[in-house]
C-alpha cells in the first residue's frame, strides 16, 4: 500500500479485503504485516475483521513500529473526523523486529520513532531515560550505533508489552500509554495527517502534557526541562505552527478518550509515574494549546 | 438504513461511522439495533469496530432475527465475493424480543424466519420439531397464534443462546448452527443476495444437507421426509431455479468454512444430532446441487 497515514482508510481496507477474497484466503491463513506503523495498523485491522479474524504476525521496519505500533494488538483505520476511529483489538501471534531494517529509514522517519521511546521512559522507566540521555549522540548520528539501538528498542518494546499484557483492552493501566496523545491526535486530525509524522505530533503533545503536569504542581520544572531537552536532542518538535488553535481544541473533543465531553489527559507525577486525569481546567488546556500551536 | 441485504456493505457501515462521529458518539454510548437480521448484523459490526467497540443492544423485529441473527454476537458485512466475509464477534449486552412486532411483517419475511427455527429443531431438539409439526397451522395462518409463536421463539432462541454461550468464537460446537448454510451462502452469493431471503436460502441448503446425510447413510429416509414435509408446511422452498450449477459449486469454495479447499458440511446423524464433516465426496456434492438448483 502507498506509504503514509492516508492508507489507513476504509477504502484501502476494502481493497485489501477484495484482494484476500480473490486469493481465496481462508481462516487458517496468516497475514504478515511488513512495514511501519501504518502497515501494521491497517493490516492488523484487516486481519481482525476478514472472516471475523485471521492470524497476524507483525514484522515492524521502523523505530516507531518496533517500539510501539506493532505491539499490543491495537489495529485501526482513520475517518475524516479523526484518527483510529474504527478499529479492533487483535493480538499478533508474534512480533519480529529486525533492527537492520532501520538503517535505510529516511532521517525524519527514523527520529520520529524516538517520540514513543521517550514517552515510555517518561511514564515508566527512569533507567531508560538515563540510557537515552547517555546514548543520545550514538542514536542520532548519521550511522547510529546498532548495539545502542537494539538495547534501547528491546527495553522500550518490553515495557510496552508488559503494560498491554496486563490490560489488553485498555480498561485501566494501558491508558497511560496515551501520554501526549490527546493533543497529538488533535494536531494530526487538523493537519489532515500530512504535516507531522505521528512521533512528531506525540512529541508536541508530550511537551503540552508535561507543561500541564508542571502547572498543576505534579512535577517540578527540572523534570519538565529534562523531557524537553531530550526531545530536542532527538530533533523532535516541541511546537506546531500554521494551524488554528480553535480547530485543535475542537478536535480534542472528538478523541476516543473523551468521556462526557471532558478531555482526558495522561499527566506525569514524576519520571516513571503517570496518572489519568480528566479534571484539567479548561483555561489551562487552552493556555497550553496556545503555547504549543501558532497560526 | 434501506431494507435488504444490500445494506450490509462496507459503504453503509462507512456512512454509519461518519454519522456516529458527527454525533460525537463516545465509548460509553450504546448502539440499539432495532430491526431484522440485516440491521442487527450491520449495527453489530459498526458497534464492534467504532472506537474499537462500543456497547450494543439487539432489538430484533423479525422471526429470523429473534430466533437467530440477534443472538450470539456474530456481526458482519458482505463483500462482492460473498456473504459475511468481513466481521467480528461482539456480544450484545441484551437481546429484547417483542413478538408483537411480528404482526406487521410481510408474509414472506415472516415465514422465512422458520427456516432457522426448523434448523434448531433438526440439529438440537426433537421436542421443538414435534411442537412445530403440531402447531404448524397455528403458526402459518394469516393471524398467527401469538402464544404458539412466543412459545416456539423462546425455545428456539434459548437453544441458540445455549450453543453460542458454550462456544462464542465458533471453535467447535457452534459450527453445527451452520446446518444448511454451506449451500445457502453459495446460492445467496450467486444471486447477489436478491432472489432468496436468508431463511429461504437456508431452507434450500437444509434440503441439500439432509439429502447428503441420507445418501451417506447417516439418517433414514423417514427423517429426511419429516424435515422436507415441515419445510413445505411453512411455505419454504426446497429448490432454486434460474441459476447456474457451476457458479453455485464455485461459490461454495469461497465460504469462510472452507479449509484447504474442502467444503465443510454440517450433517444430521438423527433428529437433534448434528456433525461436522469435510469428507463429503465431490460427486455427491455435485449431484446434490444438481438436484437442488436448476438453470
Amino acid at each position: 500500500v502507498p506509504a503514509g497515514e492516508a492508507s489507513k482508510s476504509l477504502r484501502v481496507a476494502g481493497e485489501l479485503y477484495a484482494w484476500l477474497s480473490e486469493q481465496r484466503a481462508e481462516r487458517a491463513d496468516v497475514i504478515l504485516a511488513l512495514g511501519g506503523g501504518v502497515v501494521g495498523d491497517l493490516a492488523g485491522y484487516v486481519a481482525a475483521t476478514y472472516l471475523r479474524g485471521i492470524a497476524l504476525v507483525q514484522l515492524p521496519t521502523s523505530v516507531l513500529a518496533m517500539n510501539d505500533a506493532a505491539i499490543g494488538g491495537k489495529a485501526a483505520v482513520d475517518l475524516a473526523a479523526g484518527k483510529n476511529l474504527v478499529g479492533a483489538f487483535h493480538q499478533p501471534r508474534a512480533v519480529i523486529a529486525d533492527t537492520s531494517t532501520l538503517s535505510t529509514l529516511p532521517r525524519r522517519a527514523y527520529l520520529e520513532g524516538f517520540g514513543e521511546v521517550i514517552k515510555h521512559a517518561m511514564i515508566l522507566d527512569p533507567e531508560l531515560l538515563r540510557q537515552l540521555e547517555r546514548r543520545g549522540q550514538a542514536l542520532t548520528r548519521a550511522n547510529p550505533d546498532i548495539d545502542a539501538l537494539t538495547e534501547v528498542t528491546a527495553r522500550s518494546a518490553r515495557l510496552k508489552a508488559l503494560i498491554v499484557s496486563s490490560d489488553p483492552h485498555e480498561r485501566g493501566l494501558r491508558a497511560i500509554l496515551n501520554y501526549g496523545h490527546t493533543i497529538a491526535h488533535a494536531i494530526e486530525s487538523v493537519t489532515g495527517y500530512s504535516e507531522y509524522l505521528h512521533g512528531e505530533a506525540v512529541s508536541i503533545g508530550m511537551a503540552g502534557a508535561a507543561r500541564i503536569s508542571e502547572r498543576m504542581g505534579l512535577i517540578d520544572e527540572e523534570t519538565l526541562t529534562r523531557q524537553l531537552d531530550l526531545q530536542r536532542a532527538f530533533g523532535l518538535p516541541l511546537q506546531a505552527s500554521g494551524l488554528a488553535r480553535d480547530a485543535v481544541l475542537d478536535a480534542m473533543l472528538m478523541d476516543k478518550k473523551v468521556v462526557d465531553g471532558k478531555a482526558r489527559f495522561i499527566l506525569l507525577e514524576g519520571i516513571g509515574h503517570a496518572v489519568v486525569r480528566d479534571d484539567v481546567p479548561a483555561e489551562l488546556i487552552e493556555e497550553t494549546v496556545r503555547g504549543l500551536v501558532s497560526p
